[in-house]
């Protein structure tokens, strides 16, 4: 390999294999190695423009870096023995140009901020990744809840039967839950999106940096105005890592639901055979892993965004290597917060809802007897509390016709039957229909049909005012690497 | 005690005390039972708008509630062997009233969307007080950074004297990262100021309530539309415990820094006695305890997290009695972030910083040599990296004057020497000196004394902005509970 | 108040309520003034036997801590702005014997050991507490086994119905589980069981005290030897902490199963109505809460183990404040853990378990398929997988005749029919009966009749050894304690 | 690739090359790979033995295996669209002997019990190499204490310098520390090392398999005998997790010791070049970087725990696929635990410790303090909390003598002064120096030179044993692999 520029002239010692991989980030850095090529054409031209560094100089390294950035890096950028990628493409650049011109590529920075500006960089574009995908999912979720909205089915509490709702509303439920998710990234988005280049070590340089200048090249809204603060802090991480957490909770309770929904004592939905597997001993089992997985992926982002806490906790200003290890954690929970929306997605889009099995179950349990007690209420103008206890009473003797419901009346202390005051079992009757309670529960946001065909329509509107902004973001980016792309190729031409 | 209006009519059997504290919230719903009264008001103020109770009962029902919000709540309403404070006030509206009145109280709702009001009330209420907490932290920072813009200290990576840096520029790297710890806060403080009211059980109710109508009499920005979501949701208490968890990293930073800096090895500062302790057995020992248990309670928040995210893991829709448990750890949450943040501004302002000792360290351990090698760049044009290798060689034999230096570039094959180059002592001199470092580093964000200066009248107005904001939210607020009160003595007048 | 003793004369200044409360470890230590009245008793009883105090100042303190140990120590010993409770008693026995002889209970040791011997006091108490009710739920467990040795039921994987079982197998399978828990914390108890005191700050101290002597008074099975790893560690609440929390794991996986069982679409189990809830709008609904806080309660202890493993985190030797807020999460760790295993045993003991609905279950979902395979491995000789493949197509073919099986055999391509082999219906039906397929499990551990009625006897014996060292343990303390308090009467007759 | 035995027959439709990845468990496949090799060889020759399959079957299954064995896997096997190894050499087995012998390999089993017998056998062998890496971790402590029994340093509390100890004493608590954690693994060990296989799916199997012969094969101290908990339970993954993250905090205060005790304010350790790395801008730097990234791989540890727990926490009965996803999280803690008890032990060992710096310190800061009130209570009688007092005084006072003593005493309230009773400047000087403070504390445990050596002394015996334990351990299961290897190679002579 050829030497390692950074600790040239300062430390002895060989090191083992061991000690190496242990100091080494270039697992991680694979992650960022692109970032990094970006973040260098932009640091050399910018030294170009305040004339740090001479023109002559300046284009030798971009057609060098342009090289890298066509062709790909080559894998001797990441043997372990560089500490990290930063350390490996310099001196690559080094061994390439002499150090008279290679080794002018890091003056006004420091590694410090080199790498928070490349992970930025990186997450910004994995933020923008993963709102396209929850946009997606939430398109889904839209779409079968647009397909359902009067489709019956029991609501659960407790995991017991308890009122009827449809399945639009609840697919709306976690549109929403996942529409939140959507702005706390997006709103995460705007923290990470600042550019750290120019702090150097910590203390900002003595060289007459300009850090607008690159920021703007390197496609960010702003610039992490303190030094110190720019290269020390990883809340930008954190915060992710807790975007994403919540968001695979969400995820966790909707696969806890596919995994009940489809188990052989529920079939409201039949997932589709590539989400499943079957046993290697039991050859009749149709198994959600799928969803198990995602479901444990919860684990994972949470446990990464646990890591990540315990890593910054106490640490001292401004630097300290232990934030290199934090870095692997931000990717894993990325990558498996990504992987799972953008699964979750095929999933859902795939399933077949089991309309018939769902109206059977919506009426069962007694789950309209709130809506019976509501109908007393309103008939006779008697107190909810004394309706919900005649009712519970009945629901306790196991009935609900007229006679049953007189004795719990008496039996509660009602002091008058129901029907002495002209209760017939068809009222009961139409109380207790599973229609009737859904077309009552029409306010926004209720499960009624007409009520779910209006959220539908509300939030596809939602959605696309989120789309919007998010593909402006994206679309910068893209604008602003083309335009450093061609801005360096104009300075060889 | 009273009877549980809840329980009456369907489940038998007796409770064991523990089983009875086990199940019951009542620990934890004394933190809310102010929001329930308020919650009570508004929503029989709007049953008898809507007409779904008559005028006559409100006005009892007002009355009462009244007197329970003008009197205080009687510990008989907080009895274990109620479920929760919900059933508690219930129970002593009907034993009261009698069940004609008082059992009309919870009609056209549910316990699971009137604790999630309380809670959410609650919580926002307890955001403004932790966002106008972190606003005094802020104003503090600034304070102490508008004292000391030119006090010269050493910086750290690694917690090895790095570069020279300004105890302003230390100051303002933190009150950046608590000044977007405070935004966290403020942008989940919308996801969190949303009413759940009237999304009863999950489902919404059969009555023709109005959720805008209460939303807009609690003080509330808006309503949670999809009622299933509504109550089954809370992301809003994991991203408040993420918020305040990542604050608290930033202030167990600051307290290491504290701990480190008021040891016998530093002594960069010198705390308030009230804050630190003696030993039992060291009469000597000064110790730095408020800054130790300050940094202790990251984990208390951090735990409080994990709690929450293992609580709503996996749970399926809608309303599960695993959420009762997660208040208790968003309320200790709250709490340990809340005097975390008081405390550490206390201990900052009557904090007695040392500039002697800072200043004397600033130039120790070689600190400014980055700034030499970077002067032989600009004075002769040599690569940053060879200037580099040359300085650290000369730093690795003991010593940075020119002799040395010359040495240094033969070693690591310079081709050339530093005095021929014209190279004086005096210049060797003047660039190590902690001044001229501190000088050359003015861009914005960084450590001279001008760049400083122009922060923190920066920073002072970004807290104006912010406090202004926070101002504004609390102030509706509180025209919303003065609004909602005098409406109901109107009502009863 | 009294005087604080320690701040005495050293550290000035006026504390807030509020920073007192942050300082103050009153309520955690609230748990262990018991112990700390022992430890101060035991402490003297060795001053007075190495010489190191006279003997007339050993029964005046002797007799005054008698008198708190006999009457309870007084409310003013735990007010807030003593820094803890040792402060708080020292200072009271000050206040009435006068410097001189109060004076003189602190010599040769620290609030540093002392703390850390009354928190393992607490600690090893309570651990007994959690093994004596771990041992109950197991007994509970075998109980139901033994009731259940033949009660088929379909057993799960991926919630799918898998293969028949019984509900012994079911429940020995949580009995080995917590046994295993059991057998953890056994083995932490004797790493908690061991003397701190003497260690004073962590330098031990320079005067003659005998640990051992102090150890055995207080009924330790030794001494922690290294006197700052004596006060340093805490190791052993991280360890109680974790095994109490995967403890907690497979009860939240037994309560998840209870919810499940007694789910309209299960019902395999009634919970006794204590233990449950209805809904304060639904009467119908009979909601598994305890099991749901119980499943809850993971969080509550997980996160303890979080809190504290981020707070010993990083922090240098010996001592720390830090420590003092670990104290609060292992407290509530082995509080809530052991409340769920006591709450847990009576709700599965009053559980009633219908035995047709889950007999009716067991066959279901071709859950014998398996069977049916290896049936035909068995008589015809074909290999496993060529007959799980014809099964499995036959399977999803939806029947499992013979000619269902005749046509998987050739799509599969086995190259032979069943039928030509000379299968017949009655084998099939044989192969696929419940009956048949549990007789056949019966090797140790598996879920035939016969098996689990030896389990059940084995795992009685083990439990028996269980409760037998437990009980020694448990005799060995009372001893102590009681010999404790002779020996100091003796010493004042 | 092969076609997937598994899925044949059952399942239709294609899966996305992500969906693969997500379901395969190939990558953390790779650690036990071999380990299902010998799994496989042992099932054999018990099926064999059992009369399960006929001999000339086995012959050509153990043939094929021993290929495996000898020479490798081939990449083949580790396809991702195979769900998981065990289906991949299955597969292999089945195309290259024919599904008449090669489908025969699975009878009796499932995958459920394959992969935890897989796991644990992994598992068990790295629990042997950490409790190796621990025991040489001490040794090096044992060392290092040898050296340095009379070397003074000061000891701290909150970071204060506290009383005087030497650097054995510290080390040595390191050390004991360490040794609970061997222990801790070492019980743990005996819970992992169990055999589940032919638990089968969980409800074991229905051919007369003999589960304690596969044990014995493969080198396990017994069977998990309930064959439901055998597949469904994890707790061995969290204990071993858990063990780790208390070793990893343990190491992490120690390397926040070498980070402190390597920075240019304290001095009294160098770290070895290899261990440590410069900066990219600043030369002189020398960075404790090893000592770092350690201490954030306590959170890589515990954050795997926290993954792990909040996988399983909920899971119903029995084998769920979420499982899968543990195991990743398993291994890694794994590697980060090992690697960083390894690296440390190296990094201790090349250090070199400061002796002068660290002696020149330990009377700094008024550390024997303690030692003169001490002496004052032991010369002149007086209660220790009054002579606490007097010295606590001077010390606010800055300075010692025994005019401030005196000074102290009336301001105090002592009722004397130190003089009368005959105190002498030349007795202060004594009892404050440092020799003799240490010579004091002597007893075991203590810092005194004499106690030190004894320490060293005991250590060592222990480290003996426990090492003899391992190795007997290790030995045990070479000798079953290696006897294994020769039954299947005398079965196919």
């Amino acid at each position: 390999m050829k030497n390692d520029v950074v600790r040239l002239g300062r430390l002895s010692g060989e090191r083992s294999e061991e000690l190496m991989q242990f100091l080494s980030s270039m697992q991680a850095d694979r992650s960022i190695a692109g970032a990094d090529i970006l973040v260098d054409i932009a640091h050399v031209l910018m030294l170009e423009k305040q004339k740090i560094i001479e023109e002559a100089v300046a284009k030798k390294l971009i057609r060098a870096l342009l090289k890298l950035h066509d062709k790909g890096i080559s894998e001797e950028a990441f043997d372990d023995r560089f500490e990290d990628v930063h350390a490996g493409i310099e001196s690559l650049l080094v061994a390439s140009l002499g150090p008279e011109t290679g080794g002018r590529l890091h003056v006004g920075r420091s590694r410090n901020d080199e790498v928070a500006t490349c992970i930025r960089i990186r997450v910004r574009d994995d933020l923008i990744r993963q709102m396209e995908d929850i946009l997606r999912l939430r398109e889904t979720l839209l779409a079968i809840a647009g397909e359902h909205t009067g489709t019956a089915m029991p609501g659960f509490t407790h995991l017991q039967h308890a009122q009827p709702t449809t399945l639009a509303h609840h697919m709306l439920a976690y549109e929403q839950a996942f529409s939140r998710d959507f702005d706390r990234l997006s709103e995460a988005y705007a923290r990470v999106n600042l550019s750290p280049l120019g702090a150097a070590a910590f203390a900002s340089t003595g060289y007459p940096v300009n850090r607008e200048f690159t920021a703007k090249l390197l496609g960010f809204d702003g610039v992490m105005v303190n030094t110190m603060d720019a290269v020390a802090t990883r809340d930008f991480a954190l915060e992710v890592l807790s975007g994403l957490a919540i968001a695979m909770t969400g995820i966790s309770r909707l696969c806890e639901e596919l995994v009940l929904w489809s188990s052989s004592f529920v079939r409201f939905v039949t997932l589709d055979d590539p989400f499943c597997s079957t046993s290697s001993i039991m050859p009749q089992k149709k198994n959600p892993d799928t969803a198990e997985i995602m479901r444990a992926k919860t684990g994972s982002v949470a446990g990464a965004l646990a890591a990540a806490t315990l890593i910054v906790k106490g640490l001292p200003m401004s630097y300290n290597r232990d934030l290199q290890d934090l870095t692997p954690h931000l990717l894993r929970g990325i990558h498996d917060a990504g992987t799972s929306t953008r699964l979750l997605t095929g999933m859902l889009a795939s399933a077949d809802f089991n309309r018939e099995r769902m109206a059977g179950e919506a009426g069962k349990g007694f789950s309209t007897a709130t809506d019976l007690a509501d109908s007393l209420v309103r008939a006779y103008a008697i107190p909810f509390r004394t309706a919900h206890s005649i009712v519970g009473r009945a629901v306790q003797k196991g009935s609900l016709d007229v006679a049953t419901l007189d004795a719990a009346a008496g039996e509660v202390g009602a002091g008058f039957t129901l029907s002495e005051k002209g209760l017939t079992q068809a009222q009961v009757d139409k109380a207790l229909s599973v229609t009737f309670s859904l077309s009552l529960r029409k306010s926004p946001g209720g499960p009624a049909p007409v009520a779910t065909k209006g959220a539908v329509r509300e939030r596809k509107k939602q959605l696309a005012r989120d789309r919007a902004k998010t593909d402006e973001r994206a679309g910068k980016h893209a604008k602003a690497k083309d335009r450093l792309i061609a801005d360096a190729r104009r300075l060889v031409l």
